[in-house]
């Protein structure tokens, strides 16, 4: 990764240049040995990198160069040694190094942030086509090879279907069982306590009976999720959104994080959070993907030793797609959905034929998951018809015109409600993340709010007298306590089963199954519940429980509709319950496109019952847009994770290459020593060095450029010894692999031993370098760039004059804080 | 566009560079008369492009220079007076103008077939960023114009929503009418002239009148098309392919050939070919939305002077997309379905934006069509449940384990099938056009194939004794004909209606319903049909017939299985049916993605049948993929329309950009004059010319590039004399809009005056041309430089040399037919 500031000290000295095409020398330690110090321009600035402006606002001139805060000088050990040239004024243009900052506000959250921001870097999804690749395409080239390797693509697509669906199995049952032994010990328990029938009891028996089967589980996956992998934390939507959009975000795909996100998830949702176990299931899928495509784990230590063609970015992103979509085809029974999720988080670098592995990996998914639970509950022949999530309506939903307007004001609360829900749940964030950063602290507020959950819930049952008769009985455990025989309490109905079944019921209950009173309360504490919850740490999603809300104010607008006008009989209480759960989530997620599939096939409503859908979700959308962003987007924006956006910004909309590059730029020669490059490494931590020639007195920011280097790829060349003095040693047995088998954890410059006597040597880059990086002139526009960049999946942009000259280099971070 | 043999003289000659920064002369007839004739290198060549190989068959040796047949000179007038030098012996290279053929082969075919291919043309998706450009959206960077463009886009959206679904609606109940009209008229006819029952009659009589009812319609169709507008033939799609790829296509969107598709696909639909309203509904809202956009009709000379903005290929382009969801949505009833047809035609320049508003657009076609048909046919309280095409099943359709080899065996009998079928009607189309130039041959042919579907249908209702049951009746038009009282002729039945009343009949008949001999014959009797109907000159959708053919042998394939095996029950035969018309899709379509949506929605079947639904479309697929390609892909390959691949071909694997590039490049200098300009826009037809500078004696082909300027762009320059020596009348009123006024049929260069005195002008093109084409270098890879050029939506591609200078320049056809 390029990084935004160009901080560290960069030096040229003991440059070396040496002409190999005409040198054959065999002796390891000749003549190589002249060292032409030319340490012209040497810069050693503060590199901690605290001068960004990272606190989300984005500076808006970007034209503004402040000279930098110096201080601290560089802290890497290996530049100790050097003439490090404290660079006092640098603000103005300087020939080769030139320094540009764009804040000088310093405090201690921006730093925090900027050192936060170091974690994350892109994903090369260029292919990087040097000589290597091109020989090993050369032999592949063989219509038998690329057919041998098209196969393998589908086989671990559909491998990919299978492992992410069996493990939402297990998630389903698992908690599903827990669920049940749960929820009937309580019912058992309030039964036996209810005090106006024994006399010896106490309802207090249940309450604490409910706060261990609350604190227990909970406590088990938020110290898991704080200790062991605190990446687990929340839905992983967020992550697996910024890994699609193109950015590398450490730890997000082991097989670690798949283990501790199914157990927390398993716990939570037992523990009865407001929480579901969709977004996690999604994360699953990204995990099982990355793991199945590399054939190897570095979790356990293990190369298969197969799939090595798949080992870079490029091919891993294209699976971690996959397995994303089809994690949500398992999490909602909805292939197409799954699908379009994942277009809809990363259309950018599409195209057919990954659309269409994408699906069949969905559905191969959506159906192993129809198959296993079919089987598991016993369905009759296995014919496994509407088993999704949310429940299939009885009755085809039909509306009337004038009930668009209804459904547009629902859209429109739901805008309100949802955005004000994400400033909410923003707030509560940022508050914790101030105030609770003892990880002991952490796993206390999750009880808390477990303990806090069961209260309100004890409370809500304990006062509100809500009898309804049993018979048409739409719940699982029904619990009697104050009401008459054949009759059972409806509050706790609402409460004693998982937020996904609570769900299920709004949506299918029959009229009349609720109190106005209960379910406003209902609403109003599972929206603060809900709030508190998304942002502990522990693996939840945010999907059920925001559904959930809207379900119970939609629910509620019907009934108070039709208590004011008892003869609209389209109140359908059920179809409101769709629409509220259709806007609420519309105004906290904003993915409208996928969203609206996802609701149509969970519920296996009719195309015709897409429109109002579409219109409420619309309506959402738009209301909630105009005050906030949706979640995910806000919780990676908080993370300062560079996602790019699908156009440019706009403050970016009238500026030129010029104004946002980045430089000066730190090149390579074509044939450079051993020695700076080294150097450059250990100074720098810059992902990407342009490889230039024709460079006259080493000043090589003035070189014509004729490709672009990797800082792996040099570290490689660095550990491998594959200089041009040894070529006879190495030449033969290199090749593309040699690199591959480091991926994705290459080590850093500083595992790589400084030799001395190697030093001298040079580096030929002609053979390792991509020789095709895109090149854009200064004075193209942002959205033109923009557009390549996104379209491209581009790491590295170069900025070139008119002759081939760099003039400046261009990285994500560029068009997103500047 | 960039035409693939650079033939055409090109001349040097009378060219004049003119300095005019310093000039400021006032006087029009000054001093800039010095004549600097530097004709170096002119060529004349063999201009009417005959030596490209383009008979399908792809050159396989990219490398093979043979030197081009060299005979009759370009016919250009202009050119006549100008030192036409004959080159006698360009095959090594030449420092300035370089030809390059491919093919020695010239025969009258592939003659032909080049002049077709001067028909074709490259959308600009890339905006052009001049300088003009520039201005006017710094004038736009208010935030409250972007918001009015942005609205004005979404009105158009929905517009086009509304107005394709209007017309599908009218397409719809007229055919429905006209058809009732005359099936009644038939009915009643065979009932009164039944030998049996009325002495005096004969059943010739029936036979006339169908003869008639099809003669009338199909011979008005197929005079308006063949004598109004050829482009109407056939579905439209593979033209809206073709355009969504990036091709324009003469008179493809314009309003007479939506006029004419409309009404020709109605009378064939009525005159009862072998043929559907779906693709020609498809091409209709592609039409709409051109049209709506662009806020102008040149068939009826009226600008509207709105929309003013989307006047470009590159928004055009994005509406048509919408037009053609919109379609499909209509055709189908199926919103995602349409988005996804789009979306399988058209990824590669996609953004959410884009996906998002097509959504849209699909949705409120499908709910427009849903409301003015529900209106139309009276249903109760406009609920408009399951009014689609092919009918909703009753039942939640089921299926069980071992059925998925039956499905996959149905699967490859469809590919099997599907592919013959297109090999079949490729060659019976091959035929047609080598021995049917004749336009009243095409009429006559037309006419005849309808007098041999009713000849053949009445000759099995005649011959097949097929009686059943009046009672749970699935015909609208029972025939009793020689069946007893209360029972009416099965065969009738298929034939006395359209064909896709005939698919829903398949669909949805009871068991039972059908003899295994009838559907026998019918199978095959249609499937020659529909494979005669494909390519006369009528405009028709292949979707229906190939639907129903797969239908009726899908469900002869259960009725043969279930005679065998009487104790499978899991045997229904509209299951089977829809399953074998899936199979038979896709073994002529291949379109899986978009296929399996849209039956899923048409049908309104369960998410969990997609799972076979699938099976059944990939192995259909992949074993049609084994002999040829989709119908839609042969049609384009047949008329060599120049429509990019996903992925580079084969045969380009290995190549760089330099074994694919064209050269030599004509140039144009930054400061260039009229004369120069005005000889190369004469003497070639090419689209793009780079600009340069750093020239030295006029050699423009090695200058450094600055840019791109398009001939359409240098063709207003000179009719507006847009020259530097005047810049003081122009500059003020020069915009974008100048240009944009002329989009999209700018003249050609026959129709600029040439005056003489206007000759020594000088033209400054850094304030029109693009200046930051896209460059590659020339050892790039074909894979890699492919990849940008379709991500990017290009026309034009420069490939530069290590110090920016142009080295060759690749267009669309560089990829297919080198």
């Amino acid at each position: 990764m390029m990084k935004p500031k160009r901080n560290g000290s960069t030096r040229s000295d003991k440059d070396k240049l040496i002409e190999l095409e005409e040198s054959s020398s065999d002796d390891e330690h000749d003549s190589f040995t002249k060292p032409v110090a030319t340490s012209e321009g040497s810069t050693s600035v503060n590199a901690d990198g605290i001068q960004r402006q990272l606190t989300g606002v984005y500076n808006t001139d970007p034209t503004d160069d402040i000279p930098p805060l110096l201080g601290n000088d560089a802290p890497f050990g290996q530049t100790a040694n050097a003439a490090s040239v404290s660079a006092q004024q640098l603000s103005e243009p300087e020939p080769v190094f030139h320094l540009r900052s764009r804040t000088a506000a310093v405090n201690a959250e921006s730093a925090q942030a900027a050192i936060e921001q170091d974690t994350y870097e892109s994903l090369d999804y260029e292919v990087c086509e040097n000589k290597l690749f091109l020989e090993e395409e050369r032999r592949w080239l063989s219509e038998r090879f690329s057919l041998r390797k098209g196969i393998m693509r589908w086989i671990i697509f559909i491998q990919i279907g299978i492992i992410t669906a069996l493990i939402a199995c297990v998630i389903d049952i698992v908690i599903e069982t827990l669920s049940e032994v749960k929820y009937n010990i309580l019912k058992k328990s309030v039964d036996e306590n209810t005090p106006m029938r024994q006399e010896s009891s106490d309802l207090v028996w249940p309450y604490l009976y409910w706060i261990a089967w609350s604190i227990v589980p909970v406590l088990i996956g938020t110290t898991m999720v704080t200790f062991i992998e605190p990446i687990t934390a929340g839905s992983g939507m967020p992550q697996v959104k910024s890994y699609l959009n193109g950015v590398k975000i450490p730890r997000i795909v082991r097989i670690k994080t798949l283990a501790v996100k199914t157990i927390g998830v398993i716990t939570s949702v037992v523990g009865g959070l407001a929480g579901g176990k969709e977004g996690p299931m999604i994360h699953s899928g990204a995990v099982v993907a990355a793991g199945l495509s590399q054939g190897k784990s570095t979790t356990f230590v293990k190369d298969f030793h197969i799939f090595k063609a798949f080992r870079d970015d490029h091919e891993k992103r294209d699976f971690v797609l996959g397995g994303a979509a089809a994690g949500v085809a398992a999490a909602f029974g909805a292939p197409i959905g799954g699908m379009l999720f994942s277009l809809e988080e990363a259309a950018s670098f599409w195209n057919q034929n990954l659309i269409w592995r994408t699906l069949v990996a969905s559905i191969i998914s959506s159906f192993t998951l129809n198959i296993v639970l079919s089987a598991y509950h016993g369905l009759q022949s296995l014919t496994f018809t509407g088993l999704f999530n949310l429940g299939k309506f009885d009755q085809p939903l039909t509306f009337n015109y004038y009930e668009l307007p209804l459904f547009m004001l629902l859209g429109i609360t739901g805008g309100l409600l949802g955005a004000a829900w994400n400033s909410l749940n923003t707030k509560i964030n940022g508050f914790r993340r101030r105030y609770f950063r003892w990880k002991l602290a952490r796993v206390c507020e999750a009880v808390m709010v477990a303990i806090l959950g069961v209260t309100l819930a004890c409370m809500m049952i304990y006062l509100i007298n809500d009898c309804r008769p049993l018979g048409n009985d739409p719940t699982a455990y029904p619990v009697q306590l104050f009401c008459e025989d054949n009759e059972y309490n409806a509050v706790a109905a609402l409460w004693f089963q998982t937020p996904e079944a609570t769900v299920r019921a709004l949506f299918h209950d029959p009229p009349g199954s609720h109190k106005i009173l209960s379910l406003t309360i209902f609403t109003i504490v599972y929206y603060i519940l809900s709030c508190l919850t998304f942002g502990l740490n522990v693996s939840l999603g945010v999907f059920i429980p925001t559904a959930l809300v809207g379900a119970a104010w939609g629910r509620l607008f019907a009934m108070l509709l039709f208590y004011t006008f008892p003869e609209a009989s389209f109140l359908h209480p059920g179809k409101y319950a769709l629409i509220g759960a259709a806007a609420n989530l519309g105004g906290v997620l904003r993915m409208t496109i996928s969203l609206s599939v996802i609701l149509m096939e969970t519920t296996c409503i009719e195309p015709s019952f897409f429109f109002p859908l579409i219109i409420t979700l619309i309506s959402a959308k738009w209301v909630g847009d105009y005050f906030n962003e949706g979640l995910y987007d806000i919780q990676i924006e908080v993370n300062h994770v560079p996602v790019l956006p699908w156009e440019p910004l706009p403050q970016y909309k009238g500026l030129t290459a010029r104004e946002i590059l980045s430089k000066p730029v730190i090149c390579i020669k074509l044939h450079d020593s051993a020695q700076y490059i080294y150097d450059v490494l250990s100074s720098s931590n810059h992902n990407g060095f342009p490889v230039v020639d024709d460079v006259k007195d080493d000043r090589r920011a003035e070189g014509r450029v004729r490709g672009i280097i990797l800082r792996s790829q040099l570290i490689v060349i660095l550990m491998k010894s594959l200089y041009v003095e040894k070529k006879r040693f190495w030449l033969d047995e290199t090749s593309i692999e040699t690199f591959r088998s480091m991926y994705p954890r290459y080590p850093s410059i500083k595992s790589v031993r400084r030799l001395d006597e190697k030093m001298n040597y040079t580096v030929d880059l002609e053979m390792f370098m991509n020789p095709s990086p895109v090149r854009v002139n200064a004075h193209d526009s942002v959205p033109k760039i923009f557009n390549i960049f996104r379209a491209l999946g581009l790491r590295h942009l170069l900025v070139i004059d008119n002759e081939n000259r760099i003039a400046g280099i261009i990285t994500r971070r560029d068009f997103l804080y500047k």
